[in-house]
């Protein structure tokens, strides 16, 4: 199946991903990795929720941590819109898919559209969130990996040529993807809405479950500095994979995994993609490269490991996995 | 005069600025300069003419240096559009400004729209540019500052106040700017489409005059190593200002002269800016910190040496300008 | 006047410098600065003491401020000995050059030899010092710009020739020196013991006086982080100088002055000296390069501030210092 | 067996480590590999020899490549005295510790002793080597890796109780080592004259085999930019472990082969080590975050292969080896 044309006039208009609501067992220790670890700051929090931004975040939050009885699951993934009338546009979009519609309350957020995706993901779409004083010149309160926002969501997708063609209707663009050449089937395929490689990303494998939350840093270096503290203050099980160069995307990574088995990405040194005629690149599902441009392969966690949404049910993929050659 | 509300629907899109007509003396010269001092790769070249791009893009050109009786000017600066109709949008929309319209040919361009601004700085407009194969990942060929991509141009204004009004019509939104309290006009504006601090910046000043073409790089020691390039490679004259950190921006800067005293910024570590309602940051004029974050001052030259554009007549700013307290 | 011949076996086996006493006006302030600020760890503190120490030092302190009515100068300089019985050794050079000697008791060292050079300067030598824990691997405690080790003193001298020829005598190296062509007399020069560019350093000025004590750190990125978080936290008009490569030493460096206008050297990126041919690189009094090798010049006070040692009487260097050309 | 105490007067006084003398089979590709790819200087080259310094080094020499029929193998590693006279003392002290001594003609060098360590490793030691102007300051002349100096060698012992005591008799200090808890022996140890970790290091295992030559780059984004360039050109195979943090050291690393199997380390970050009384840090052999502090495993082939050297005969070691616990 060819990757479908780039939809340049979608029904509606999504600025960027924004947000994520995280299940935890126990907020103190998620505390702990969120904001003395990796550096994260918090914009509010009670008994049951720790509400997190990070440094050039203006908007009230990235990351909701939830006090939960299902801990390493997940409630939903954010989006902000362009305008408030592309919530409207939205809801009639998702309802012409024949997806579930509702209007939610979100704390900090004004009229948020919570619905799902094709595969079941829970989505919300908001276009006011409340807007904090600037942070990102004040240098003191920068810490842990120095984290500057958040940069993407990557899901587990039984059928990524079908998460694809979803997301690209609405407006999501394909900046690189990997074919499987006997199939001719995506074997995972990089989305972006707000300029950079990704705002979603879809890797073949039982899904619909989230893979893992990024977030951007400034250099290569503050990522080495992660290393070393999370090495000596008790996360070095927690580390899983990285430092390494991604082929795909050119990014500099690291995977780490929080208390309760959330995978986040430090991610950095991506390039710029607003042009759109930007050719899409394509991997091939043999090239290792492509996940690790200096050869070193990822553990067999990472190609296993995710987390589930809330209410969202699972299936197996239909193309085979092999840790050698996926994601 | 206070700023104009961001016009989310502007009449076409712009997508990114993209490309500059540099006029220099003796072209051996000039490569020296850009291509084995600051590493941008040349894309073809004759008696006349040198085109250039970074390594991360994959149009054909962001920068082209011409042979000319006029060393030290500008031709124009130019702009990518979302789409071929917005093309015809712009000239519709210049015409209704009173500005001249031509189509004009350009080597590996496609249509392209010859105008200019209210100012009479030479503007064009194209969609397509020929594709290149991508080299982001063709280490080997970095060098120099290891430049990634054209980020923004900086020009003096003699009316910052009109000519960001103008270009907010355009859809350009202001992210930082200075005022000057007694006088309530705006001193310097900082203006973004593609979602960085900005495309094109104004500076209160004799103009319209050019005073930078600005490049990204990856992280500041690539700058500290164009620093120890140049100072033993005979350029240590061309360096002007820097390193540093810029207060409005918040990016970590160097300023350079070429040959003919065409300004490059090698320029970094800016923020995200895609949100629709991001807040632009006010600075105060008597605040030294706006211009760099760190307290040194800059040299005298920076803030009076510009270069013309081509059959632009320039004026004078009618706000005194101070060395201490500009732009 | 000729460099000295370099001395292979001096009397007496120094290993490198040690630490400095500074006099202080509020304790709390200085630990503001040295602590919060840039990084250095306590190592014991009372009400008119306070013990620091580098991140990868083991021996107890590298800095001890002290509170005093007369903040702003320097009780003595330290140093360390390769041996117990170099002591002893070392009392009997100075003895025979004529200079006092006497034994002191100084927390945490053991026996302690208190002299001073030929220009006044009080210097004590020591050779066991407590040994502390390593925390170099303690990456939590790294903070402000993670300061590893005390690297060099650098001093005004008023007689740079007899200032070499003392501390040759004493088995220290130059490796680098400016030199007066007119008056053949040496202008500044580097020495050291440790295997680096200088655990001591001269310069023609008023004196003897302090210039500054230096401090190593990892990269030059933690320097511009020091640099964002002094210009953000109230210590703005503190940073006197930098960043900037030297040309003397190829040294990265920043100056900046601690709340008494002690001045502190942060420095990274010179090289290793181990080698007893090692050729003394020498630099023209006319070559401003050598200060800065990207050519900004310093500002005026660093070439006339300087903080005094006690009870050392200070004169006037006999040749005239230029701001433009010294030191 | 305790580790031997450290001997503060040796029979002669070693400087430091010098050069390796490497046996290719191409000297063409092994020119590709060292000076296009990791940016070692050519001093000298004939059809037989390829003669190399690093960017700081002002000796003539820290590699040399010969072309050989036994491509894979070392002749010779080499250091050099503070002395002219200590050539002789090392002659003598050799001699009376039962080894060969010779005195050989080498190019570009002074005097110089051939002969061998109790394992047979054949040293040669000298005092003077050709001089050359320095070219740290030519920065045109980086490339690569930007390789400074060589650090160190690290060979395999059957017996590392054994190599200690003989190298600490030459005055080498133990820093860093790791002891069986069991056998209570040695299993690694890391021993220096320069003030670094280490000039040699010994790990358990049949030896004597050379494990890895080490150079010393600026800072770890060198080691990334060195990743990027071998994994574009044609070296991914050639990446053998790395980067990463090692416990031991805390130094970072990168190891990578040449065209015939030597393994070269790249390395910074360690620390000073000049204070006679500085404590050797003790590591258990159960702790693997001595071999990487973040807790990645090195591959097999990082515990198994060496390169022989030229007439030595090798052993296996008495202490049984384990892939998951050694070195």
């Amino acid at each position: 199946m060819p990757l479908p044309e780039f939809n340049l006039y979608p029904d509606f208009n999504t600025v960027r991903l924004s947000h994520a609501y995280l299940n935890v067992s126990d907020l103190a220790a998620s505390k702990a990795f969120y904001c003395d670890t990796l550096g994260l700051q918090i914009t509010d929090e009670s008994e049951t929720h720790v509400y997190l931004r990070a440094m050039e975040e203006r908007g009230h939050h990235c990351l909701v941590l939830q006090k939960s009885d299902a801990p390493g699951t997940v409630d939903a993934v954010g989006f902000k819109t362009y305008d408030e009338a592309d919530l409207d546009r939205a809801e009639a979009w998702f309802q012409a898919q024949g997806r579930p519609t509702q209007w939610v309350i979100r704390p900090y957020q004004g009229r948020t559209l919570l619905t799902s995706d094709n595969l079941g993901i829970p989505l919300e779409f908001y276009h006011k969130m409340d807007r904090l004083p600037s942070i990102h010149q004040k240098y003191a309160l920068y810490n842990g990996v120095k984290p500057l926002r958040i940069d993407h969501f990557n899901c587990f997708s039984p059928d990524v040529d079908a998460s694809v063609a979803f997301y690209n209707s609405m407006g999501f663009r394909v900046t690189e993807y990997t074919e499987d050449e006997d199939s001719k089937r995506l074997w995972a395929a990089w989305m972006h809405r707000k300029g950079g490689v990704h705002d979603m990303a879809f890797t073949n494998g039982t899904g619909p479950r989230l893979h893992h939350v990024a977030f951007w840093v400034p250099t290569p270096l503050n990522i080495i500095d992660l290393l070393d503290l999370m090495a000596t203050t008790g996360y070095v099980d927690n580390i899983e994979r990285g430092p390494g160069r991604h082929g795909i995307s050119n990014a500099f990574f690291l995977y780490v995994l929080d208390p309760d088995g959330h995978r986040i990405e430090i991610y950095c040194s991506d390039y710029q993609t607003v042009d759109p005629d930007l050719e899409p690149i394509k991997w091939d599902l043999t090239d290792p490269q492509r996940q690790t441009l200096w050869g070193a392969p990822a553990p067999k966690s990472w190609f296993e490991h995710g987390t589930r949404f809330t209410d969202a049910e699972t299936r197996d993929s239909d193309i085979a996995a092999s840790p050698i050659i996926a994601p």
